[in-house]
């Protein structure tokens, strides 16, 4: 079958592992990668063979018009970039994971994309994006009762770029451990500028608004080499909703996964594109779309599989 | 907020417990049960103050005409009941649950759905059902790898009612038991009749499609308030998933459920009502529903609640 065109727009950790998912998909070919610098020797090999540009009118000149932008930016840039490239005519997806701005940058996407008969997926990591299906799925099975989400162990990206951007920090790496009931410790490895004072890295990483509310530990490592191995890309949840359907109580329901963190973000948003491309003109998150969208193949036949 | 009114019909196991859920949900109001046999009684307290009819014009005549009826009788009854509630101009849901019929019957209901500009809702129980949505979206999130869908241990309401079927069977309950990799064992619990001999009925359950290809185990009991004692709802589900996102091996994915089988089937039942009155004419199954059509509620606020 010819393969949907599609761009990757950043290549940091998800647009990297958005091409790999790409590149495994039946039904989507990245043409191309967009990002500031273009590409130059030792790390060519993580393009795939898949060009890269600087400039999306440079990009669609090379190797045409692609259906939909993965928009793999930082969470910050998403709501600028995603309306740029709805406005230019192209679908968009995002795991855009600051929960709390999620409604607003929804209705100001939903706007581009009406405007521009496109459509928008946001939100489609795994949490924001599965583990809000999953969340949606129990209450509806369940509707009286309560949901822990739990975290981890493992690298909590947001967690540990926060970490970096308090003054005298060179470099961290923070790991989510669960706690129970859905609460967290923070363990974070920092390694220090040479100039810093361990007791200001330690009182302003716990007075960020990312570690002010939960047990933190902070440990002071000595090296890059050292920091980086305790960097892997290995996470989890598991999600708990003890409730009641109707008037039966003690329905327990549980959802565990342990896996690579960036390589389901990948994944996840390459099946939101493939929901974007079926979905009348609009934003949605992942709870807004039909299940079998997600897939590649036709409706009926994943009924009859899936079903 | 003003309920909306919806009608039971068929007041098996599954019809009580859509009564318990409705009358636990905030939004929807059951005005009426339909079924062959009004009641008389001993057995009044089941309706919990619903009045029950023996036919549909009746009903409307007395309570008014509901928005959504649940089509609550046997599976082998849906294909006939659903379609002429559509036909008389109202939204359906049922549990059908034959897996291997889902796709004709989906075809027969969306003509139907669509003639009368309702909308149909099929095989919305929990497997088929919610367990359909885990499978799909597992799939997803990792499409590369192997679902295993581990029942039990728990009541087979199919494989006891096949049981009862067999020459010489007063009452059976059979159990299911997972054996791993999505295989399964059956512990058949029997009380035979009178003049009946235990080895034809061993044959003939042996020979049974519902019992012929798995480990099959038959006890024969001698009353049945001991057929009664083995004969609770619990129930259960262990999901597996093992695969790979994009080139990613080794992503675990688990649900785990254990619960009340038909207080959950009645409260999906329940959730698949308040879709059906959201989706334009046609019918759906669970993986055609955006999740968040199941909850009742404003769909921004829930978004804004779960994602």
């Amino acid at each position: 079958m010819p393969k949907l065109p599609v761009m990757i727009h950043g290549f940091g950790n998800v647009g990297k592992n958005v091409l790999q998912a790409l590149e495994a998909s039946p039904d989507m070919q990245c043409i191309g990668v967009l990002r500031r610098t273009v590409s130059l020797g030792a790390r060519m090999h993580e393009l795939r063979g898949v060009p890269d540009f600087s400039d999306l009118d440079n990009l669609i000149g090379k190797v045409g018009k692609p259906a939909v932008v993965f928009v793999c930016g930082p969470s910050r840039k998403v709501p600028e970039d995603a309306a740029r490239y709805l406005a230019a005519g192209l679908h968009t997806v995002d795991s855009f994971d600051i929960h709390s701005e999620i409604s607003s940058l929804i209705g100001k996407l939903d706007a581009a994309a009406k405007a521009s008969g496109k459509a928008a997926v946001t939100a489609a990591g795994w949490d924001p994006g599965t583990d809000s299906v999953l969340r949606a799925l129990f209450e509806a099975m369940a509707p009286t009762g309560t949901t822990f989400t739990n975290f981890g162990r493992g690298r909590s990206m947001g967690h540990s770029v926060a970490a970096r951007a308090v003054a005298g920090v060179a470099d961290a790496v923070s790991i989510t451990i669960p706690t129970g009931g859905g609460r967290h410790s923070r363990l974070v490895y920092v390694l220090s500028a040479p100039d810093a004072t361990q007791d200001a890295i330690r009182r302003d990483i716990a007075a960020d608004p990312y570690f002010n509310s939960d047990p933190l530990e902070i440990r002071f490592v000595d090296s890059k080499e050292t920091l980086q191995a305790v960097a892997d890309d290995s996470h989890g949840v598991l999600m708990e909703r003890t409730g009641a359907s109707g008037f039966s109580s003690n329905q327990q329901l549980r959802f565990d996964m342990r896996i690579n963190n960036p390589a389901l973000t990948g994944q996840v948003l390459v099946a939101a594109a493939r929901a974007a491309t079926r979905m009348a003109p609009g934003c949605y998150t992942l709870i807004d779309i039909p299940p079998v969208a997600l897939l590649p193949g036709e409706r009926l036949d994943n009924v009859a599989r899936l079903v």
